[in-house]
C-alpha cells in the first residue's frame, strides 16, 4: 500500500522537527482548493451569499467578545447556546481567515481557544448531565463530539498562524484532552455502532490528522481497542443499509449523515489509500443520494419520529451535497444545491458555486426505487413508487422497512401517498413543537407516545386495537417485515410485502401498486390481506389530508355530541364523527386536496364499518394536529383482505372557476380469489375494464391461470395487469 | 358640445348610404389599436401567451363544429355550458380575425351566427327559468346580458367581413332582437340601479354603438325612458360610494367592475364627449384601484358571501387592469398584470404587454385607505390599515361598512387581520363549494345561513347568541354603522366607529389601531365599548388561524365528549374544547402561523369567562371547515367594555432549528376608564411602557387630560398614542 501524504508528512516530521510546515498547515482541506476559494470567494453568486452569510455572523460574535462560560445550564440554557455559538463563530473564523487573510479572524480564534485551553481542564462531567454520557461543556457528549468537529476544523484553517507556544497550549489542552476524553474517556460510546458514536469518531480522527496524531486516527477508525469491531470503518460497514438507507428513517438519515460526509472528506484528503468514497460499495455517496430521493418536493418522508416541516435546506444537506458533489462530480447534486439555494464556505462549496454558475447542473434522477434496509439489506425495505421524476408526480411509499430504534414507529407495512405537489395520504409524524419552549421545552411530547408512534395513527392494519409488539420497540428490532416483490417499471410498479410477528398468531401481507389509467396520475391499488390465528378486530386506517366532498354511503353522525373512539393505544385520542356500513356499490369517500379531487373505493369485508374521525380528542394541551382519518372496521373474523383503490380525478381551478370531473371516475371495484391469488377488477366509467392478477407466488418465472367473469386469464409472475380488449 | 367621429358616422350614414365603410368597420376597439395588434401580436410574451391561450381555444371550438342548441338546461346543464362557450368562441374568434387576417375565423363566427339569427327569433321565456327575470338562451336573463357583451364584441370585430344581405340578417335577427329584449323588453331589470342592470345596458348600449342605433344608446345610457333615472350613467353615479368601493364588499366588486370598465371603454371611443372615465369624480378609475386594494397578497378579503380562494387572477380583473392601463397609463397597474401573468387580447392588453415588456411597471400603491360605503359616502366604510405596501405587511380590515344587501354577513364593527403573508384573524367567507356537484350543485349551502352569514362567525359583538338584525337583512340595509375617526399615517394607524340599533336598545363602539413596537409588526389594540338597555350576553369571538402554543389561564377541557355551545344563529355549529375563567393577569392565547408566533391578550370584564372552540357541530354533510376560535363572555352585565391586544412576536425557522421570542413580549396591559375617554397601559418586558390614550369625543383639535399612575396624561383629539420617558 503506498504511504499517504499525510503518513509520510508525520513521518517526516517525527524524524525531522524542522521541518515545521508539514506539521501546521491545514491538512483537513487542500492547500490549493484553500489557494482557489480565497482567488474566487466573491466571483459565484451561491458562495459569495455563502460568505456574505458567514462573514456577518462572525464579524458579530467578534463585537460581542470572547464568552466561554463554565458550563451549567442543559440544552436551551445560557452557556449550552454560548458554546454552540462558539463552535460556529471558530468554524466560520478559520474559513473566513482562508479567504481573507484577514488576520483578525485568525487572532480571535486564537484567543477564544487560549480560554478554552484555560478552562477545558478544569471541567469534570458537566452539572446537568442526564441519562445520556455525560459532556463537559455540554449535558450530553454528543453535543461536545459536534463541537469537536467544527472546532478542529476551524483551528486546523488558522493553525499556522499560532506561536509554538499558543499552538502546542492549544493542541495539548483543548483538542488532545477533547478527543481524549471522547475516546477511552467515553469508550462505551466511542465504541457504539451508532450515529453518536460517528459524530465521536469524526471529531477524534479530524483531530488526529490536524495533530498529526495516528493513536487518535486509529482509535476513530477502529474503535478505543484498534480491532475494526468498533469506529468509523465499521461503521460506515453496518450503520446504512446496501442502498443507503438508514435504519431510523430519513429524518434521522438527514441528522447522522454530516459526520459521515465530514469525516470522509478529512479522510480522502489525508488517506486517500483508505478510499472511503469507495468502502462498502460506495454506501457512503449511495447515503447522499438516498437521502436526497427520501423526499418529496424537498420535504423528508415524514417517517418515525420525523418533523414534517424537514427539508433539504438543512446545514446536514448543505454539507452532504457540497461534500458529495466533490468527490464525486455527480452534476445532479449542483440542482438540488440551486434548490437549497445554500452552501458552504469550503472548497468543496466553492466547486458547487462555480459549477452552479458555469450552467453544469443537471436534474437530480428522482425514481422509483427500492431502499433495503439492515446492514445487509434483508430487514425489510422502503419501497419507493414515482409515476415520474417531476416535483409534483404521484409518489407512493411503502413502509416496509425495520423496526429503526427507539425513534421507529408502530406502522408496519403502512403507506403515504403524495400527488399533485401535495401530501393526500399522511403520516403524522412526531408530535413534538421543535424548540418551542411552552411545548414542554421543544422535546417530544407524550402524545408522541400516546398517538404518533401508535399503529393506529398510521395507515396500515391494527389488531384488536392494539399496537405493533405490543408497542415495545426492542421487541420490534428482532421482527422486520418481508419485502417479497418490487418493481418500479413503469409498465407496472408494485410491491409486496409480508409481516408476521407485529401481533402474537397474525401474518399480513400488502400489495401496493401504481396504475396509470387515461391521462391523470395513477390509480393506488391496495390488497391487504391478513392471517389470524383468531377471531379478532381489524382495522385499517387511512389517514388523507382535503376536505370531504362526497361520502357514497349513508352515515350515523354524531353532530350534537362527539364520543371518543377508544381508551388506549392511540384510540383515546380519536374523535368519532360519524360511523357506516358502506355496501361494494356505495363504499367511497371523495375530497379536495390541491385542486384535485382523491376518491377512497372500498370493498368492504362482510360484516364490516367503516368509521369517519379525527385526531384531538384527550388532548387538553392542544398539542395535537387535528386531522380526518376514514378507519375500515371487521369484527369476529380470523383471517380478512382489504381491497382499496385510491383514485386522483378531476380539477378544481378557483380563478377560471372551472371544475372537471368532481365524481370518480370509475364505475366498480372487484374481487375475486382463485385457486392461487387474487384478480381485482377495475370498471371505469370510459373505456375497458382493466384486470389486476396478483399470485400468492412471488417467483417471477411461474404461469397462473385463473377464471374471471368466465373467462380465463393467464399470467407470469408475481403480478400483471391485463387491459381488457379495447383498452388503451 | 362637439360631435363624437361615431354620432358624425351615424348622421353621414344615414344622409349618405353609399358611405358603408363607416357603417361597418369595428367601432367598439379603435382602428388605429386594432393595426397595431395585429403587427406586434407575437412581439411581447403576455400578449403572445393570451393569443395562444385564445387560439387553442377557439381552433378547439371550430373543429367541435358549430352547436346552438335549443335552449333547455338549468346552470351547469349542456345547452347552458354551450352557449357559454358559444359567446367566448365568438368573442375570441372575431379578435383573432383581427390579428391574424385568417378569413376562417370570421366565417366561424359568422356561421355560428347565422344559426343563433335562426334560433333566436323562435325563442320564448327560458323553459328552466326560476324566480329570476327569465332570459331566452339562459334560465336568468344575466346570462343573456353577459352572453351579449361579449358576443357583440366579437361580432363588431367581423362585422365588415360579411356580404350586406348576412350582416342585416344577423343585425335583426341576433343584437338587435337580444338588445331590444334586455332593454323594454326586460325593463324591470334593465332599470334597476344593480349590477345585473349593468351587464344589461353593456350589452345593450355596445350593441347600440355596433348597428349605430342611438335609441339603443341613449336607452344602455339612461334607462328605457331615458330619463336618467336608471342606466348605466345612474349606475355609475350610485352604485359605487365616491371612494369607488361596492356595497356587496371585494369579492363581488371583482364581479361588478367588469360590465362598467367593458361599457366604459366603448363610450370612450365612441362618445368622448361624455368624459365617462372622469365621471363622478373619476369613480370608475377609483373603482379599479380600490378593487385592488382590497386584496392581501392578490386574494380579495373574503368578507360577505366570498369565495377566500379567489385573488386578483380572475378574467373581470384581466379586463379591469388592461383596459384601466389603456385610460389611465397608471404604470402601476403594469406590476398587477405582471403578478396576474394575463392580459386581454385586445388593443389594451397589448399596450399592457408593451409597456410591461418596455420595464414601465411601477409598484401597485398598497396603503392604509378608508373606503367609505354608500352613492354618498355616508353608510358605514371599509377601514384598512397597513404597515407597509409589502405584501407580507400586517394588514387589518374593519369592517364598517353597510349591510350589502342579500350577500352580506351579520358582522358589523368586525375585522380581519393579515400578517407575515398569512390570514391570521379570519374571515370564514362563505359556505359554499363553487361548481362541485356534490355539493348541492356548487350554490351557496345551508351552511351558509346557519353559520357563515351569522354574527357569531365573525369577530364582533354578539348579543344574547343572536345576530345583527335578527338576521334580515332586509332590515340592516336601513342601519349602517358610523366610522367616528380614521387615521391612515404613520404615526398612529386607527379606526373608530359605531353601531346603533343592531340589537334593539344596544350601542356599540369599537376602536381598532396598529401600535409598532420594537421591530417586528405592530400591535393591534381593540378597545371595544357596549352600551345596553338591558342586563344581557355579550359575546366577543375571535376567529384565529393557526396551532395554540401555549394558553395562560387554567382550562377545563372537554376532552372525552365534546359538547356543542348552542342551538341556534351559528352556536350550534360550535363545537366547545374548553372553557376558563382568566384573570388580568393570565387571560392569554398563544398560537403559531407561518413561523411567527401571536399572543392575543385579554382583559377580561368581571364576571367574564373564555370559550374555546372549533366550528363543525352539527354539520353530517362536513359543509364546514373546522376552525378555531375563542370567544370572551360576559354575562349580565348592561354595559360592558372589551379591552383586547393582538401582538404578533418571535420567529420559528424549521431550516435553521432556530426558535425565538415564542412566549408574549408584553408583561402587562391596563385600563384605566377616565373622565373624557379611555387609557390603556402597555407595559412591553423590555423597554418603557406605551400609553393609548382615547376621547369619547372624536373631534380632533379637542384637549384632553387623565390623570394615570398618579401622573397627568394630556393629549389632543380622539386618540393618541404617549410613549413614556425613555421609550425609544
Amino acid at each position: 500500500m503506498r504511504i499517504s501524504l499525510w503518513a509520510l508528512g508525520f513521518a517526516l516530521a517525527t524524524l525531522t522537527p524542522g521541518l515545521a510546515s508539514a506539521q501546521t498547515a491545514p491538512v483537513l482541506f487542500d492547500s490549493a482548493g484553500l489557494k482557489t476559494m480565497a482567488a474566487d470567494a466573491k466571483r459565484y453568486p451561491l458562495f459569495a451569499a455563502e460568505f456574505e452569510r458567514t462573514k456577518k455572523s462572525v464579524d458579530k460574535a467578534m463585537r460581542a467578545g470572547i464568552v466561554v462560560p463554565v458550563p451549567k445550564d442543559p440544552g436551551g440554557g445560557f452557556t449550552h447556546e454560548q458554546h454552540k455559538r462558539n463552535y460556529m463563530a471558530l468554524y466560520g473564523a478559520g474559513l473566513l481567515y482562508r479567504i481573507t487573510g484577514n488576520k483578525a479572524y485568525a487572532d480571535f480564534a486564537r484567543t477564544m481557544l487560549l480560554e478554552y485551553a484555560r478552562l477545558y481542564p478544569t471541567l469534570g462531567p458537566h452539572p446537568a448531565k442526564a441519562n445520556e454520557a455525560a459532556g463537559r461543556l455540554f449535558w450530553q457528549s454528543l453535543n461536545d463530539s459536534v463541537w469537536l468537529v467544527y472546532g478542529v476544523q476551524g483551528y486546523d484553517a488558522i493553525r499556522d498562524t499560532l506561536s509554538p507556544a499558543d499552538r502546542e497550549t492549544i493542541d495539548t489542552n483543548v483538542f488532545r484532552k477533547m478527543a481524549e476524553f471522547l475516546s477511552v474517556g467515553n469508550a462505551k460510546t466511542f465504541n457504539l455502532i451508532h450515529n453518536h458514536a460517528t459524530w465521536a469518531a469524526a471529531g477524534v480522527g479530524m483531530t488526529g490528522y490536524v495533530l498529526h496524531d495516528p493513536e487518535l486516527v486509529a482509535r476513530a477508525l477502529k474503535g478505543t481497542d484498534k480491532s475494526g469491531k468498533a469506529g468509523f470503518l465499521a461503521q460506515v460497514d453496518q450503520l446504512f443499509s446496501p442502498d443507503g438507507y438508514y435504519t431510523e428513517g430519513p429524518y434521522y438519515q438527514r441528522y447522522a449523515l454530516q459526520p459521515f460526509v465530514v469525516f470522509a472528506d478529512a479522510i480522502q484528503a489525508n488517506q486517500p489509500e483508505l478510499k472511503i468514497w469507495e468502502r462498502h460499495g460506495g454506501v457512503l455517496p449511495k447515503a447522499i443520494r438516498s437521502t436526497i430521493q427520501l423526499t418529496y418536493d424537498g420535504y423528508f418522508f415524514p417517517l418515525n419520529d420525523a418533523m414534517p416541516d424537514k427539508s433539504l435546506k438543512t446545514d446536514e444537506l448543505y454539507q452532504a451535497v457540497a461534500i458529495g458533489y466533490a468527490a464525486t462530480r455527480d452534476p445532479s447534486f449542483l440542482s438540488i444545491a440551486k434548490w437549497q439555494g445554500r452552501t458552504i464556505l469550503t472548497p468543496a462549496g466553492l466547486a458547487v458555486a462555480r459549477d452552479l454558475a458555469a450552467g453544469k447542473a443537471q436534474p437530480f434522477a428522482y425514481a422509483s426505487q427500492l431502499f433495503r434496509d439492515g446492514p445487509n439489506g434483508d430487514q425489510g425495505a422502503l419501497a419507493v413508487l414515482r409515476s415520474s421524476a417531476e416535483d409534483d408526480a404521484e409518489v407512493l411509499v411503502a413502509k416496509n422497512s425495520a423496526m429503526g430504534m427507539g425513534h421507529g414507529h408502530f406502522d408496519k407495512l403502512g403507506w403515504i401517498l403524495y400527488d399533485g405537489g401535495n401530501a393526500i395520504v399522511t403520516d403524522y409524524g412526531s408530535a413534538r413543537f421543535l424548540n418551542i419552549e411552552s411545548k414542554d421545552g421543544g422535546r417530544y411530547l407524550k402524545e408522541n407516545e400516546s398517538w404518533a408512534k401508535q399503529t393506529v395513527a398510521h395507515n396500515t392494519l391494527v389488531v384488536n386495537e392494539t399496537s405493533n409488539f405490543g408497542g415495545k420497540w426492542k421487541v420490534g428490532e428482532d421482527l422486520a417485515p418481508k419485502q417479497l416483490f418490487f418493481s418500479g417499471d413503469d409498465a407496472l410498479k408494485a410491491s409486496t410485502a409480508e409481516m408476521a410477528g407485529a401481533w402474537p398468531g397474525v401474518t399480513f401481507r400488502r400489495t401496493l401498486a401504481q396504475l396509470p389509467l387515461g391521462k391523470g396520475s395513477p390509480v393506488v391499488l391496495d390488497l391487504l390481506r391478513v392471517t389470524g390465528g383468531a377471531p379478532a378486530t381489524y382495522d385499517l386506517p387511512l389517514h388523507y389530508a382535503g376536505h370531504i366532498t362526497d361520502v357514497g354511503f349513508p352515515l350515523q353522525s354524531n353532530v350534537a355530541a362527539r364520543p371518543v373512539l377508544g381508551t388506549a393505544n392511540g384510540y383515546q385520542h380519536i374523535w368519532v364523527d360519524a360511523t357506516g356500513t358502506p355496501t361494494a356499490d356505495n363504499a367511497t369517500l371523495t375530497w379536495i386536496n390541491g385542486g384535485r379531487f382523491y376518491t377512497y373505493r372500498m370493498l368492504p369485508p362482510a360484516g364490516s364499518t367503516v368509521i369517519l374521525g379525527e385526531s384531538g380528542a384527550n388532548d387538553p394541551r392542544f398539542n395535537l394536529r387535528r386531522e380526518p382519518m376514514l378507519i375500515q372496521r371487521v369484527t369476529g373474523a380470523k383471517d380478512t383482505v382489504f381491497v382499496s383503490l385510491l383514485e386522483p380525478h378531476g380539477s378544481y381551478d378557483a380563478a377560471a372557476e372551472t371544475t372537471v370531473a368532481s365524481a370518480s371516475q370509475i364505475k366498480s371495484l372487484r374481487h375475486v380469489r382463485t385457486a392461487d391469488g387474487d384478480v381485482i377488477v377495475i370498471e371505469p366509467v370510459k373505456g375497458a375494464p382493466v384486470i389486476v392478477a396478483v399470485a400468492d407466488d412471488v417467483a417471477t418465472g411461474k404461469q397462473h391461470t385463473a377464471q374471471v367473469d368466465g373467462r380465463t386469464i393467464r399470467w407470469t409472475g408475481h403480478i400483471a395487469r391485463i387491459d381488457a380488449v379495447g383498452a388503451k
